[in-house]
C-alpha cells in the first residue's frame, strides 16, 4: 500500500502541534465569509501547512487538495484530500469532536483515511481492506454494529437547521423513524459509525474535503456511505452512512422523498 | 472545607472503575419509561452505588440523593447529590461528552460541586469559591469569559426538540439572536462555560440531579446560573447559565417571552 498507519500518524502529530495548542485558546477567530459563522482558526491554516509539507517531502508529485490552500499537482491520479480542523464550530467552543481528516484518492475513488482528534488521543485509519482505531481505549479493529432498521439507529446529523425546504421535511421524515438523533457531532460521527456506536449519519452540502478521509474508515469497518443519490460520496455533496447495507437502503428510501 | 478536592478525586475514580469499562461496550440499555428513550445502563447504577459508599464511608450522616437509588438521610442539612452519568445519550452513542455530576449542598444551597470526564479524563471542580480544571490541558483556575451581548454568545442546549409550544417559540427567539448555536453538549457545555469557551447554556425540565454540581463550577468561574425566572439553579426546571450577569440578563429578557 501507498500509505502506512506510521506515516497518517506522523500527519496527524503534525497536524496536532498546530491545533492542539490553540485549542482553548480562544484565539482570533476570522471569518470566512462577511454574513453567517464560518470561523478559520490559525490552526487551522497551519495545519493544513504542515500537513502538505509532510506529504509534499514523502510523495512529490501527488496531487493535493485542502480546505484552506485549494489544489496543487492537479494532473497526478493520487490525490490527498486534507481538512486540518473538520468541526471548526466544535474547535471554538471547546468540545473535543472536531478532528483532522486526511484521505487519499486514487482518480476519485478514497483508498485510504485518516481522522486524528488530538485532544483525546484517538486515531481512526484505513487502508487495505482494514479500518483500525487507536486511543485511550487501546487498540482494536473497527467494525459497523448490524443494526438493519431504522426504529434500531441512532441517527447523527450536524444540525437540522442545514436542511432547508422539502429537504428539511424529508430530513424530519427520516428522524421520526429512528430510536434516538444526536446533533453537532461534526466528523466524530463517521468515527462512532465505523465503531459501532452509532448506525446512520445524514448530512447535505458537505464538501469533498469534509468526507474523503471518512469513506475508506466506514467502508473498510462494513459500513456504506453514498450521495443520498446513491453517487459515490467522494464528489460531497448530501451525504449518507450506515451501519449496513439494509439500513443504507432504508435510509436512502425515506431520503428519495 | 468539608469536601475537598482530592475526596471528589476520589469519587471520580470510582465512578470511573464502572462506566469508563463499559463506554463504547455497546451494553445492555434498559429504558426507565415505556415509551421515549431514557437508557440507564448498568454503568449509571453501579457508578452511583460506588459512589453513595465513599459518601458514607467519609461522611456518615450526610444525606444522599441519586438519580438511581433515591434519597437518603433525609433530614441532613448537608446532601450529596449525583448523577452518575449526565448524558447517557452521550454515553451510549460514544460520544465523550457525558459526566459523573456530584454535588454538595447546605440547606439547599450548592456549596461544591465536580463534574469528571473520563474518557477525556477532564476533572472540573468547585468548593469555597475557587473552580478548577485538571485535565490534558494542564491543571488551572476556571474563568468564565466577559461576554456581554447575545449577539456576541456561543449558546448550547440539548436539543431544540425538548422545548414545546410557547417555549420553543421563546427558545428559537433566543437561538435567532446568537452567534452560535450548539447541540448535544450535556453537562460538558455547563463545563465549557465556566471555562470560557462558551457563553450560555438554556435548558429545560432538569432535574436537581442534572444541575446542583454544575452550579459551583460556574458561579465560583463568574458565571451566573439561575432558573429562567431568576429563582435558585438548584431547583431544576428551566436552566439558564450564563458568562456574565449582563448576558444573563439580556438572555432572560427574551426568555420572558
Amino acid at each position: 500500500m501507498i500509505v502506512t498507519a506510521a506515516f497518517m500518524r506522523r500527519v496527524a502529530e503534525v497536524a496536532a502541534a498546530e491545533t492542539l495548542p490553540r485549542f482553548r485558546r480562544n484565539g482570533a477567530v476570522a471569518n470566512k465569509y462577511a454574513q453567517g459563522f464560518d470561523p478559520v482558526t490559525e490552526a487551522d491554516r497551519e495545519a493544513e501547512q504542515a500537513i502538505r509539507r509532510l506529504i509534499r517531502a514523502e510523495f512529490p508529485g501527488h496531487g493535493i487538495l485542502g480546505e484552506e490552500h485549494g489544489l496543487e499537482n492537479e494532473a497526478s491520479a493520487l490525490r490527498w484530500i486534507i481538512d486540518p480542523i473538520d468541526g471548526t464550530r466544535s474547535f471554538i467552543s471547546g468540545m473535543p469532536l472536531w478532528g483532522t481528516l486526511v484521505g487519499l484518492t486514487e482518480r476519485g475513488d478514497a483508498i485510504a483515511g485518516m481522522m486524528s482528534q488530538p485532544f483525546t488521543g484517538e486515531f481512526f485509519f484505513a487502508a487495505d481492506g482494514q479500518s483500525t482505531y487507536e486511543g485511550p481505549g487501546g487498540t482494536r479493529s473497527l467494525s459497523t454494529r448490524d443494526t438493519a432498521d431504522l426504529a434500531d439507529a441512532t441517527l447523527c446529523t450536524t444540525t437540522p437547521a442545514l436542511f432547508s425546504g422539502r429537504q428539511r421535511e424529508i430530513y424530519d421524515a427520516l428522524e421520526g423513524r429512528v430510536r434516538l438523533a444526536r446533533y453537532g457531532t461534526d466528523c466524530y460521527a463517521y468515527a462512532m459509525l465505523a465503531a459501532g456506536n452509532i448506525d446512520l449519519v445524514v448530512e447535505t452540502r458537505l464538501q469533498p474535503y469534509d468526507i474523503v478521509a471518512l469513506v475508506p474508515i466506514i467502508e473498510m469497518a462494513g459500513g456504506v456511505i453514498t450521495a443520498w443519490d446513491g453517487g459515490p460520496a467522494e464528489n460531497g455533496g448530501d451525504i449518507v452512512a450506515a451501519a449496513t447495507p439494509q439500513l443504507h437502503e432504508a435510509a436512502r428510501k425515506v431520503l428519495r422523498g
